[in-house]
């Protein structure tokens, strides 16, 4: 009960404290690259299907840069087109997270990006044959070499080239970061509405900082139980915790337009249906019609400019690359 | 057995022939866009994971980009992880085919970009659905619009922007190309000898023009039996004709570096047993170890360009949008 407590604490004064305080959400600024060889080499690796069993499946499978950083699905399809636990989570703006994975599991993301690879119900590999598979090809070694210096291709390596890329993945210049730094034309009336409700509702005692989300963990279903056939006990499974149960990393709201279906279950595709679960059993409260229009007018405002990736072109394997295995057993 | 006769013939003369004639490989060109929008659609299309009844597989799932332009498995992974019937050929330089698919079913690469879409081994969809799908969003419909006219979206506007898109997929500048146009430097010593051996023992009879492969059918296993488990009958599943029999349009060697594993069984990863067994079956020959060292050398120096390719930004699913099934039934 404490989230409880701290909930309606907190949801009583929120209202006047933003009124006279800066505002919960920060714009996003554009990347500047500093290590573009790094960065490079990590989106190979992003888009690199033979760090998979079958050969088949790559990061950018599951968290599709062409889709919002996600795969659109409830829940991802991995090796052998099994069925995934959770609801992948978005790429973009995922640096801006406290951790990684729903329970926050991985502290960053270096350490989220070795996860997939050797799940047995994702990429299906070992991280010994991902190092296997990467050193393996002439074009590899080289880049390795002047990113990292000689024989440095081991999982640390290739988890750190992936992580920088994906700390490229940002999405500045939304109309809501325009409005924020002064442009007042940049969002709809609606939108302005929808803001005001968020704050002074209570949405934003979670959905804060640069990516309106990932700054805190929070219990789902604090007020009245979140309904879900999803089994996934959130940061119980990290700390052990009874009192863990159900809490997840509160997900970025950053390019939610394009982040469907929502929630770690993955078991609901339209906004304003989001918006009057989150209202009803995060905050005991219920939206009108028209409150929750104005809020998915402000949600919509929080797509950014995606960003402009040319797909790399990846090296041939050679004969001593592991061979994919799609199919054997 | 008239094919044996004609390639005995035809192998008598050629080196004579060629030494005196235009060379049989033709270079290929940069593509010059002159219809950018729907070229930009036709790109959107071919990443576009939700024509496919899983919305996970588009035609990049397959005719993969990053890895010239196929999936680098011997036959490809479909729907629910079916097992394919046939390696995936590549998209790249395609357009110079005298037919698209193995057998040559569809005339052109309109006609080929349908079949997948709707063959339930694939991406298991139905063209109505599909025309569903991309005609619930508003910016494919303003892109058709722009494009085609006003309420044009159905099946054949949208295979004729995805073949729009493919017709770009051409790769020039490869090292054979610029020894074609007088850079005696482009290639090597043993790359040259490979390229008078390609030319003078038989293999350029059917592997020519610009695309190295792609103007003829040919049967597998002309001299000697090409011995497979895969049961795909070639030219006879669109002819009827027993003649036909693992007759199958002769596959571009363009890029042959980076399309592996090899014939359309997929059952070769070498291009030095490609070759050998090639020599074999197809010429009734025995390379030595250096003639297949020097035609595995100029077969190296067919990799061109690999277009360039700027990931599209895919838009958002509306309430209109048929929902992806991945797992149900």
């Amino acid at each position: 009960m404490k989230y409880q407590a701290l909930m309606l604490a907190l949801s009583a004064t929120i209202g006047s404290h933003w009124a006279n305080a800066a505002e919960p959400i920060e714009t996003i600024q554009p990347i500047k690259i500093t290590e573009p060889e790094k960065v490079e080499l990590g989106k190979m690796l992003y888009f690199e299907p033979r760090l998979s069993k079958s050969g088949f499946i790559s990061c950018n499978s599951c968290h599709n840069l062409s889709t919002g950083g996600v795969d659109a699905l409830p829940t991802s399809i991995g090796d052998r087109w099994q069925q995934g636990p959770i609801n992948a989570p978005t790429v973009l703006n995922a640096d801006f997270m406290l951790a990684q994975f729903w329970d926050g599991r991985a502290k960053d993301l270096q350490e989220q990006a070795g996860g997939p690879i050797a799940n047995p119900k994702e990429m299906g590999f070992t991280h010994e044959l991902a190092v296997t598979t990467v050193a393996s090809m002439p074009a590899y070694r080289e880049r390795f070499a002047k990113v990292y210096g000689a024989d440095k291709i081991d999982i640390n390596t290739i988890t750190d080239a992936i992580a920088a890329f994906e700390k490229t993945l940002v999405t500045p210049n939304s109309p809501f970061d325009k409005y924020l730094t002064g442009d007042q034309q940049a969002i709809s009336a609606d939108a302005k509405a929808g803001y005001e409700i968020f704050k002074s509702r209570g949405c934003a005692v979670c959905h804060n900082g640069p990516a309106v989300g990932g700054t805190m963990y929070m219990k789902m279903g604090l007020i009245k139980p979140f309904h879900t056939n999803n089994p996934a006990e959130g940061r119980k499974a990290v700390t052990g915790k009874e009192a863990d149960k159900m809490v997840f990393k509160v997900p970025t709201l950053r390019n939610i337009e394009l982040t469907y279906p929502y929630f770690h279950d993955g078991s609901v595709w339209s906004l304003a249906e989001a918006v009057n679960t989150m209202s009803d059993v995060q905050l005991g409260q219920k939206f009108s019609t028209e409150e929750t229009a104005q809020v998915v007018a402000f949600l919509k405002t929080l797509t950014g400019d995606q960003p402009q990736i040319v797909l790399p072109i990846l090296p041939p394997s050679t004969a001593e690359t592991p061979k994919p295995q799609p199919f054997a057993q």
